[in-house]
């Protein structure tokens, strides 16, 4: 348990969120990090409003922001490979272990993660939308491309590049976002791969860690939470 | 002019692509990054069909591919992030600094060209499509908050945190996703912005040689530009 409100690390996150963005907020990748790091860190939690100058800190209104006296930045991928630097248990030492790493956490932000955003959000905010309906098998198609890519790459390896880094960490936390579909079930090295990433008990303690405030802070009006 | 064929860095980029496409392609983001760096590199040219084991450079098909004799590495990001530890003219040493522009080139990459990239997507590869017509005014609007949200950081300043980074070479290519728009130059400072980055010698020369070698292998056909 590293949860601690004396900590220098501080990140940000959300109060409470509606129950199908429960465990994809970005301040998991965060968490999970510092965990698998053995890091202690207290957690600010801001209302769905957030103030006008938290733009100041994060220009994209989003979470986490990660600060620890030393250094103030957002973008989850910035704080895990950050984090990565201070523990050989996510990055590895050696220049092409650690740019293979830093290469993985690009490639899920970038090359990845859109076109699973993008069918998130044709299926969650956009569901009753004419576009999104007629749109839907091209985005499928696209994230089975995507998850074909990861897929023979990954092969019968365990990690992306034999050992876990934060490639791995941000690589499965995007697989995450196809979790209300079957794209990753059906595909069996990715499903163990992503299970195996889940059963990490630095995983789980962050996701536990980040499901406990939602739980404490769910508000009180049925009309609130629809 | 650090094109060398006798360099020990190579990258991989397009023989030739579409109109649309040139000057957009994302080995310009490391040509741009070797040039301020003063690297010398030499360029492995691919055809639009590549070779079935590209996958195992490159697991997404894409462009462009790194390597140095130290290091073998894909994706733009983590490219003129490992270019960036060899020059101080494109990350700053001190932590804060160097992981601000990490920062930014990670908010580039992920918070910001998805956005630019649906629209690009919709106005070249899907014009005809119905759901692209429907959609296309949302995604104008959410590329437009993205735009907002940079030029209300950006302000006054002349780079993103103050001084030429990474992070201004990846958000300057970003935006260059928009060219086919407006949107871009209706946002003065924005404008200004681009225009800064596009006018470093290093920007001129790396786009001149990704063009240069476009020119050099135009198909000789009609239908293949097509």
């Amino acid at each position: 348990m590293s949860l601690n409100p004396n900590a220098s690390i501080e990140i940000t996150a959300f109060r409470w969120v509606p129950e199908f963005a429960q465990g994809l907020v970005r301040d998991l990748r965060a968490r999970w990090a510092l965990e698998e790091a053995g890091l202690d860190y207290r957690v600010r939690l801001l209302d769905q409003e957030r103030p006008p100058e938290y733009l100041l800190e994060q220009p994209f209104d989003q979470v986490p922001c990660f600060s620890d006296g030393k250094i103030k930045i957002f973008e989850t991928g910035a704080i895990v490979q950050y984090v990565g630097e201070q523990s050989e248990a996510l990055l590895p030492r050696d220049p092409q272990g650690k740019y293979r790493a830093i290469q993985w956490t690009y490639a899920a932000l970038n090359s990845v993660e859109p076109a699973f955003i993008n069918l998130l959000l044709i299926d969650r905010f956009f569901t009753n939308e004419e576009w999104a309906k007629l749109r839907r098998p091209g985005a499928v198609d696209f994230a089975k491309l995507k998850l074909k890519r990861v897929s023979e790459w990954l092969g019968d390896k365990e990690w992306l590049e034999g050992r876990f880094t934060i490639g791995d960490l941000v690589m499965t936390t995007t697989l995450r976002f196809l979790r209300h579909t079957d794209l990753v079930a059906e595909i069996p090295n990715l499903a163990a791969y992503l299970k195996r990433a889940e059963d990490r008990p630095a995983f789980k303690q962050a996701l536990s860690d980040q499901v406990a405030s939602y739980a404490a802070n769910q508000p009180q009006e049925e009309g609130v939470a629809a």
